[in-house]
């Protein structure tokens, strides 16, 4: 889909709820309408030219990036809200949307309101929660990455490395099979690092008789990826492979029933259905799992009360995890395509729990 | 400076304010006051025990994280402001400051004030400019790291690899000198791609008679540098030496001008005068520099308004550069300490243009 036709069908929603246009700040909007990646104002109305406004830093890039029909305004640097607000026409200024808005910036422009503001960030999820076939080729591409790193991370957790050894390896491999860079900074938590979900900031060389948890993910222009796989040093401890087991089994009665038509929260209640048989409810910490795109965390959010409908197109994450303080956690994702006919793994590294 | 007195300071502030207290969102004020370094909420009444609401993903880190005075609340999972307003103290919610809020989240807990809301950023900025001593040490370490990733990097250039792989082997020198990761994606701009200050994600194999900037900054323990240098492969191009002597003038001529009592306005105007004697006033396209700690952008700001004054203790950067479009750019910025007495550079890679 072209950036002005993803434009065009955000007018019209615009338009369904009387709203004369929409300034946007968030930059992953701004890149999913304009192709742009960097900071600036998006001003949509629904009536004329959108128009991207940025300061003399960007405007090289903003030019060479965003679609003829997308005109670039160049601010003096150091211009701030109030000065975008006073390039807008005032027509739009009766009811017009925003996404991402500060308060003290709403502050700001207040005065110069003749109307209202309005959040149009729902009206934007709906566009963005379902990805079109050349934002599926780049997620695609990203996961195939991620999944060479976790490969190679695999490999080189017997060998007396550090975790941060091991991130930076993770790293460079990503940037060799032409990421544009890490989706978010890696975990490698190994030992009682593993039983926090973001793991720490305090480096440990990884050990015999480790679990460690290695969560990464990669952007490929300018589309995310999210992995995350369970390791054991062994020597063989029940305990570590019953609670993979378990997270193992959560994930594939999870990805066995979404398909089209499945609330978000049905699968949590499914997934958290498996973990509390096994006497683990309340060592799974957080939601099941969240869309992927543009952003690493988008919607829909498999959790307990999200009212979210899959339909085809969605990319998601489907991440079970348990978690014993200063002990160990458990964690397994992967990142997955809802097709028409049912869904499609998009990451693909092995699950083997044992290097030991 | 203890984390309490830290607090204790602040307290003062809102308290001269007429303040009940203040709840704050920015992970970076957290960690400033705490000392934990992950998302949440951080509750400072006026009158009463400071208190910090995680999500149970975090509680395990914030509770080993913050010192024993503060008071850890585990939120259940997927809580949103509106459930921490509603844990807060009646009294509070009289005239209650707030660090960064998204319009929407405002919107959800406007109903709950008994009196109003008010930004209280400015009072954790006139704190969090000024730099104690163990926060110094952590830049001064941040900023050697990232000086001996600089000198790798230009030691690369001339070795026939892709901006990723300088990259990648920044990335890996970073890690492996304990830096917790990068301060931001570092920017290897070679060829046409230098004249973008942000660098753009696209790879590039780095030639001979490139221009390269390279910008990078490390986080040791969630403090921030900041260098970039400007290397040209060679053969000796007039115009590119030109332009390097004017920027390396100009950045020389604002750092001897620094010094407590200064203005910030005062040495952007300094340095911008330099180059536009050299003719390059319209390529200038940014501020001077700015503040450096938790964040890689803090204030002051050295631009042309700016209206901070220079105090010991602050760390800041000074970057002049000009940008001819789709030709080339060069930048040169070190981090640097105000003291009583002058200021100290803390970065330190040599400024060689020319490796050729």
């Amino acid at each position: 889909m072209s950036y002005l036709s993803r434009v065009r069908r955000f007018v019209e929603s615009l338009r369904g709820d009387g709203l004369s246009g929409a300034l946007l700040r968030s930059p992953a909007n701004i890149f999913y309408f304009t192709g742009y990646r960097g900071t600036g104002y998006f001003l949509v109305p629904v009536d004329g030219f959108p128009t991207l406004y940025v300061s003399p830093l960007n405007f090289e890039l903003a030019e060479e990036s965003v679609p003829g029909d997308i005109q670039v305004i160049k601010l003096e640097q150091g211009s701030d809200i109030r000065r975008v607000f006073e390039l807008i026409p005032e027509s739009l200024k009766t009811r017009i949307g925003f996404d991402a808005m500060e308060v003290e910036d709403y502050l700001k422009v207040s005065g110069q309101l003749v109307g209202s503001m309005m959040p149009v960030s729902k009206h934007i999820w709906k566009l963005r929660m379902v990805k079109d076939e050349s934002e599926i080729e780049k997620i695609r591409r990203a996961c195939e990455i991620s999944s060479r790193c976790m490969e190679l991370a695999s490999e080189l957790l017997g060998e007396g490395l550090t975790e941060y050894e091991v991130k930076s390896e993770i790293l460079r491999e990503m940037l060799s099979l032409g990421g544009d860079g890490p989706a978010f900074d890696p975990i490698v938590a190994s030992g009682p690092n593993s039983s926090k979900p973001h793991g720490v900031y305090r480096n440990r060389m990884i050990e015999r008789g480790d679990v460690v948890v290695i969560d990464l993910g990669v952007i490929y222009e300018g589309y995310c990826s999210d992995i995350t796989r369970t390791f054991y040093l062994g020597p063989g401890s029940n305990e570590v492979s019953r609670v993979h087991q378990a997270v193992s089994e959560a994930k594939r009665r999870a990805e066995e029933l979404i398909r089209i038509g499945v609330r978000a929260s049905e699968i949590y209640h499914a997934a958290h259905g498996v973990l509390a048989s096994a006497g683990y409810a309340d060592y799974f910490l957080h939601a099941l799992g969240h869309g992927v795109g543009i952003e690493i965390h988008e919607p829909p959010r498999l959790f307990r009360d999200s009212e979210e409908i899959f339909t085809e197109g969605m990319v998601i994450t489907v991440e079970p995890g348990v978690y014993f303080p200063k002990r160990f956690g458990v964690r397994i994702e992967d990142t997955i395509l809802i097709k028409r006919d049912g869904v499609e793994r998009l990451t693909s590294a092995p699950y083997e729990l044992a290097l030991g």
